[in-house]
């Protein structure tokens, strides 16, 4: 690894050059937004210059110049991260790609689309289903862009039927360090042919190369699709009822839970109570979410019947049927907004986004809830229960800085302990970034982080991406 | 790279010692069929001892002491690969996995069985179905081992639905070349932390580490499937309904095209006529086979009224329903027969299994048939139509081999730079191996090439496991 240089005022006159005066911001020009992303307790620092570029050629331009002048790039999309991953800890410049904001065009009868990088999740969704198809990964954070949804191999709430980001991303041209381009796959659903660089790109946090074009795979749009709420007494019982639900067939698109205590947070934030709080006289402290889809709604009715019995066996109150588009659209409104609504309410937040077998999510929340109490913290959890990932909050309010600090400290080391010793991954899908690669060291052990490494310098050997990510 | 070193009857000795004298093979101990794989035109040699270790501590004791001792290893599956990937071209041993060849355990709530690689593919599928569950890969050659499937990403029929053998592998045991035991990806089903050295060693042929034990995705068995047999006039007009077939949202499990003439072979081969070869008074001159799964009939022949409307409408003859369970059986084992009715009317045989876009299918296969009859070669082809994974054979009778290789070298040549030019890839679920090295650097180009030249000395800086394949 070279030692880092300083960005001089030449070297933002040929940034300049390159990308145009409006696009490479220096000093005061540069807004807050750039020095961090949406978890500020893991750190921010203001880059000396953020370029804005607008082609894989332009990008192509800024590594050469870094890359010779060793100057600390890290790559940015819609800054929506929550691991510090875009963070310029570095300093040196930050390349934000979300002027590469095209969707460039769709293969009908391939069923891909080729993205630039900067498209942002909502866009792409609602541009794919105008055209007839889906494009399944479906992420809670929306504005996120689909770079940096392909970069931490994003989930979402779709993954129990359709898979991470990693199985739509059938080609890439990324950038490398150097400045040279590399086109990754060509868009075939199957290959055997060599490493997949590919899938090392993916999930890779911006620290191999800059992703400047995708080629996504869409699937047909289903024909119909509805949602279901199951409430529960507990939490325990409602994570019990997901191995049966997935056992029986259904297929489901999503299977989230959600505690009573975010349901009721949303509540009042939306003011829309969309989750029922008393079911059949009796009060329903844990919920799951079910949406099955598929041809025809006689079809997924026809499962929706053996999710009932499911359920009941289960122990649910009650199968909720959520069939009106306005109730539909305010349920999943609802479920994407717990991070907002727990950010909003709390003046202190961290967070983890492990994964943890199916059948063991209740114990690992338990064990958690445990642990906030014991430290004095409070807990807040949502996610999908269907593939063991969970959001879990550690949130603080009229607390000092330092005091929460160490207080969650101690909750994350024993709460990532413990998603080791049941077979758990540090990350589902918010990645390693800054902050979790204590974390992923202890999980992976030195001899994968030892890879990691060796694989960084092949790809880096000046290791100006992003430095300080991830492995290294 | 290090010289490689002789095995020395000393070192014959130690590897008796790790693995038991009757599972260390030397001199003519050593059977014919572990000098070379299923396609012996790509070279044979013997190696110097064939290891059959069954543990993977005793694959790491033989990796130490060949690394300390710079003696190549090739390992070996099933043996039943198309690229020459198993054939130890620089002598030392080969380790064969096939006593490691146990289904170790199922986890019936987390979906997942744990298997050494040594485990055939048709002992898995049966074994699983026992338990209520299905595994989805599912290629031609059931008696491959399923290491040899992961570590070529074997595709197989049901990719267009399910995907291939990479998107089933959730967490895998390996041996590097140093000898030191390497844990991949606690088996959850979504992760983003680190570097997927998972995905790195899926599809690496042999060349990175050893595969000793995996923890595989199952899925709950389909309660139900029918199997459709779509006669057409001839491959063009049968291709081109795929596209229509896809797109009308029927998610079938597999659709496979095959050419009349291998049908015949086949029907001739194993004396059942499971393809009618007149339709409504109309010779067929190819067909598609397409496959419908799901919880119930009833439903499948809603979709399957869908199917007789897109099929009518893209110019099948007919849609005939497979539907009892012999029928069922008797078309797929002429289907999973096609390699071997092909290799028991062949002399000589070379093969590609190039992927290229489907709606690009008709147009290669057709090239591909021309540059056969201009080269005096002929050319018989089937594959997975679905996502456009083609196995053609070049077959030859009757004539003299180096003419043979020369002949066939230019049909090569010519399809390989015509499936580059459709976006296609040099290989869908085979491999590269020894084989095709030389299409992989002209597909994937110096700085792809180089990159995983890099990759393989940062997992293999001796350089002995599996040398001359894939890229270095």
């Amino acid at each position: 690894m070279s030692e880092f240089r300083e960005l001089t005022p030449e070297l933002i006159g040929q940034l300049t050059a390159i990308v145009g005066e409006d696009n490479c911001l220096v000093g005061d020009a540069i807004g807050e937004d750039y020095a961090r992303d949406e978890m500020p307790l893991y750190g921010m620092r203001t880059p000396d210059a953020v370029c804005l570029p607008a082609s894989t050629d332009e990008v192509a331009a800024i590594m050469k110049l870094c890359n010779d002048n060793c100057i600390p790039v890290t790559v940015r999309g819609a800054g929506t991260g929550l691991v510090g991953g875009c963070v310029a800890r570095e300093g040196g410049i930050v390349l934000c790609t979300m002027r590469m904001d095209k969707i460039l065009e769709y293969d009908e009868r391939n069923f891909t689309v080729r993205v630039q990088p900067g498209v942002r999740l909502c866009d792409l969704a609602e541009d794919a289903t105008s055209h007839g198809f889906m494009y399944p990964p479906d992420p809670g954070e929306k504005t996120a862009s689909v770079g940096g949804n392909v970069s931490t191999n994003a989930g979402g709430m779709r993954a129990v039927k359709y898979g991470a980001t990693r199985d739509y991303v059938l080609a890439m041209t990324v950038v490398l360090p150097s400045g040279e381009v590399l086109e990754l796959g060509p868009a075939v659903t199957k290959t055997s042919s060599g490493y997949s660089l590919l899938h090392l790109m993916i999930g890779s946090e911006g620290t191999l190369g800059v992703i400047c074009e995708l080629t996504l795979k869409l699937i047909p749009d289903p024909q119909a699709d509805t949602s279901f709420i199951l409430p529960f007494a507990d939490i325990e019982t409602a994570i019990s009822s997901v191995p049966s639900i997935k056992l029986a067939g259904l297929n489901p698109q999503s299977i989230e839970f959600m505690e009573r205590d975010i349901v009721d947070s949303s509540a009042d934030f939306t003011g829309k109570h969309v989750f029922p709080t008393v079911v059949q006289g009796q009060e329903a402290g844990a919920y799951i979410l079910v949406t099955l889809d598929g041809n025809d709604e006689d079809e997924i009715f026809q499962r929706a019947e053996i999710l009932a019995g499911v359920a009941d066996e289960a122990g649910a109150y009650d199968v909720l049927v959520v069939d009106t588009p306005s109730e539909k659209e305010a349920v999943w409104a609802a479920r994407s907004a717990f991070l907002t609504v727990i950010e909003s309410e709390a003046d202190l937040c961290d967070e983890m986004d492990v994964v943890v077998p199916v059948d063991s999510i209740a114990e690992f929340l338990g064990f958690v809830h445990d642990l906030g109490e014991e430290n004095g913290v409070r807990i807040r959890s949502f996610g999908h229960a269907g593939d063991g990932n969970l959001h879990i909050y550690c949130v603080g309010n009229d607390v000092d800085r330092d005091d929460f600090v160490s207080r969650t400290e101690k909750i994350m080391d024993a709460a990532y302990a413990k998603c080791a010793e049941l077979g758990g991954q540090v990350s589902g899908e918010h990645g390693i970034g800054y902050a979790k690669k204590r974390y992923l060291r202890e999980s992976a052990g030195d001899l994968a982080i030892g890879l990691m490494d060796g694989i960084k310098r092949v790809f880096d050997p000046k290791g100006i991406l992003n430095p300080g990510k991830v492995c290294r």
